[in-house]
């Protein structure tokens, strides 16, 4: 059946499901979307991978076991992504096929079995997310062209903002895995090495300038083996879906700490994901050029087809007490100079081995302005102009009970595809 | 039994294995040494946990299946060192006590049973060796003054080759773990960006300054949750052993890619390890204190033990077609500014959470005289100083087909705990 089925058709704007919350005109979460995410319910033994649909999650477990799906092995039984994703696109294409028909609102097998459908239809308000995939590595790029400038400006010299590399590379460097959390995890404000231009010595103290960065997380598929490259062609083909990511940044600790082998205990302590991971399947219709890129890349890094994506972004703050959150960026993710592929062929280029459930952050997104800036030490200017939120208080980085809310969507004249939130509230160190 | 045995006991010089190979003066795996590894011979259907005893292997997975060891549950069934890591100090003490009392020339248990010891002892010479442990984050850091002094006089500004941050933090960044290979894997040189200081753009090659840096790796047994710092003292604890570690690096990619947010492609196409995890336990003896830090440090790094150890190092290259390798360095770890543990101690102190696996690579070694120095980059200064090899032919780095050998032990006057060695040959660039 499938042999016949258009891949197009799982992204027509006249689908619909018969979830009838998918079908609201600015639901994230719509037929055409369909992102994978790992979630448990009070009676569930163990996590379980589900699909998010209007307000409900589809138990993909379930479905599985209920011989709902084509795949030939059970790849759904292990609380997360990770064998799926190993499987490749024709696999994970066979399964947004199988999931888009199951749900469609003419396809009665579900619609229309109430036993079935209430075991695998949970509400989402009922289930608790977790990370969606295990994560192998991170590696943190560096693509926007706005955010480097500015941070050269700041951090080192004016005149010469961007490095003379910058152009040529797509740099990035290894973070850190074991740290990275699903959205909702409270994040402690980390303690580290600090000094001030004029002191004589480091003090080691509760960080004074933590920052959220603003990024798209590329989430690979499937690796390469170690001494062979690949081409951007191939990297597109290796990324399963991407999801909203704040690389919480400690500005303080690593202004002292960088020379000369970057970021570390900066950025270490904590990096948020979004739960649900949207598919890049899903994300095709929004596929754009980047900017021009002057000068031509190396050979090894030119791209043969669009390889961004209009995805819009926003940073909300919301204070302990505060009725309200405050928007402080708007911004968007078509504008960043390097694409996902470039960086993971980058990434792969002298040898090194990629694996399923590697994470690759874009970097900060940031466009021309302030507000459409994806750190607070560039929309403050490092402390400088403080940002005004809705509850008349201020703000130049994040104060102890804060709470920071990244949200993330791809829009067309008739549907949404939304990658949700990604949430962070930040407790105060504990040293304090 | 054990409760009663005293700890030292397993360092006793007078002790003797029947393993008679065990007991010869420069063995670097007698009886008091007893390192862990992965190892798997023809008949096996899968790699099975072993200790190095004289030129033997004793098979840790068929003694446990054998009931002689002391553990409540099984650890050694998982081809991985990586269960046994995670339980702890007094797990791993345990353990020793039972391979070195089963290993005791004294010891009718096997020695006598030759049906049993025909089964669990192998020849090293018949076995293939595993990475010992997985992987799961690799962060190398850059402990030997001497090192950072002389990569800052060629990288830098001679005047002031050490960064102001160097004597206040065990500077470390994160790298790659899913390209660690054990001992023996043949390397491929990597390709990268190259570009010429008074070039006008990078071009795409094969590396002409492939290097090593000989370290230390610190193999993390248990780890912290996120959030919580640690003590030095913890830290300690936390080291379930070491191995030999060959952090391959290509000059030429590194010095046009670090900056500003460190090396990258440079470092992530391969780090080779021994095969053998020599167990802090075993270097006790060899504990020593390091060189006098001034300033002194912040609180969170201070000491209250010796934490350097005396592990005397060698590097060999042996080209394709040599009748003999030629030593090019010797030096020793004790020399090195900051420990393994205040690394560690460090790598937390944000709130990042180690894990079981972590690797932390001590930073390249580097004695005060160019034939004490971990890295051919030091040796040659550059590529200025060439150095002849005992075939008269001359290196500044590391050409095609040569073999790189990392060689390590500590000794007492009566034996010695050998590390065994770290291999490596690189192979041409694919793209050749």
């Amino acid at each position: 059946m499938e042999q016949h089925m258009n891949l197009n058709e799982t992204h027509d704007s006249d689908l619909k499901s018969w979830v009838e919350s998918a079908n609201a005109p600015e639901c994230p979460f719509p037929i055409q979307n369909l992102p994978f995410g790992v979630f448990s319910i009070e009676h569930l033994q163990q996590p379980h991978v589900g699909v998010a649909i209007g307000d409900y999650i589809l138990d993909l477990t379930l479905i599985e076991q209920a011989g709902l799906l084509s795949l030939e092995n059970k790849v759904f039984d292990q609380s997360k992504l990770n064998p799926f994703m190993a499987l490749g696109k024709a696999a994970w294409s066979r399964v947004r096929r199988d999931v888009s028909n199951l749900l469609n609102i003419d396809n009665a097998v579900l619609r229309d079995d109430e036993s079935l459908r209430s075991r695998v239809l949970v509400a989402q308000s009922e289930a608790t997310m977790h990370l969606p995939f295990e994560v192998m590595e991170y590696t943190d790029f560096y693509a926007s062209r706005e955010h480097a400038t500015n941070v050269g400006c700041m951090f080192r010299d004016p005149e010469n903002a961007l490095m003379p590399n910058w152009l040529h590379i797509p740099i990035g460097y290894n973070g850190r895995a074991s740290t990275v959390v699903v959205s909702g995890t409270d994040i402690r404000r980390p303690v580290g090495q600090l000094k001030a231009p004029d002191a004589k010595a480091p003090i080691f103290a509760p960080s004074r300038k933590l920052d959220i960065e603003l990024e798209i997380g590329a989430v690979v598929g499937y690796g390469n083996e170690m001494g062979s490259a690949i081409t951007t062609s191939q990297a597109n083909d290796m990324i399963f879906g991407y999801v909203l990511l704040n690389d919480w940044s400690a500005r303080d600790v690593q202004v002292w700490e960088y020379q000369p082998l970057g970021p570390f205990q900066a950025k270490v302590f904590a990096s948020t994901i979004s739960p649900w991971v949207v598919t890049q399947e899903a994300l095709e219709p929004f596929r754009v050029s980047g900017p021009t890129q002057d000068p031509e890349p190396l050979e090894y890094l030119q791209q043969n087809q669009a390889q961004n994506f209009d995805i819009k972004l926003s940073v909300e703050l919301l204070p302990q007490d505060a009725q309200q959150s405050t928007v402080i960026s708007n911004t968007n993710f078509k504008g960043m100079y390097w694409s996902c592929a470039q960086q993971l062929t980058h990434h792969a280029s002298s040898g090194c081995a990629m694996r399923t459930g590697d994470l690759l952050g874009s970097g900060t997104i940031s466009g021309p302005t302030p507000d459409s800036c994806g750190s607070m030490l560039e929309m403050t200017w490092n402390g400088r102009d403080p940002i005004t939120l809705a509850d008349g208080s201020e703000r130049t980085f994040i104060e102890d009970n804060d709470t920071l809310i990244l949200s993330g969507y791809s829009q067309t004249a008739t549907y949404r595809v939304g990658f949700g939130q990604a949430v962070g509230k930040i407790l105060p160190s504990k040293s304090n």
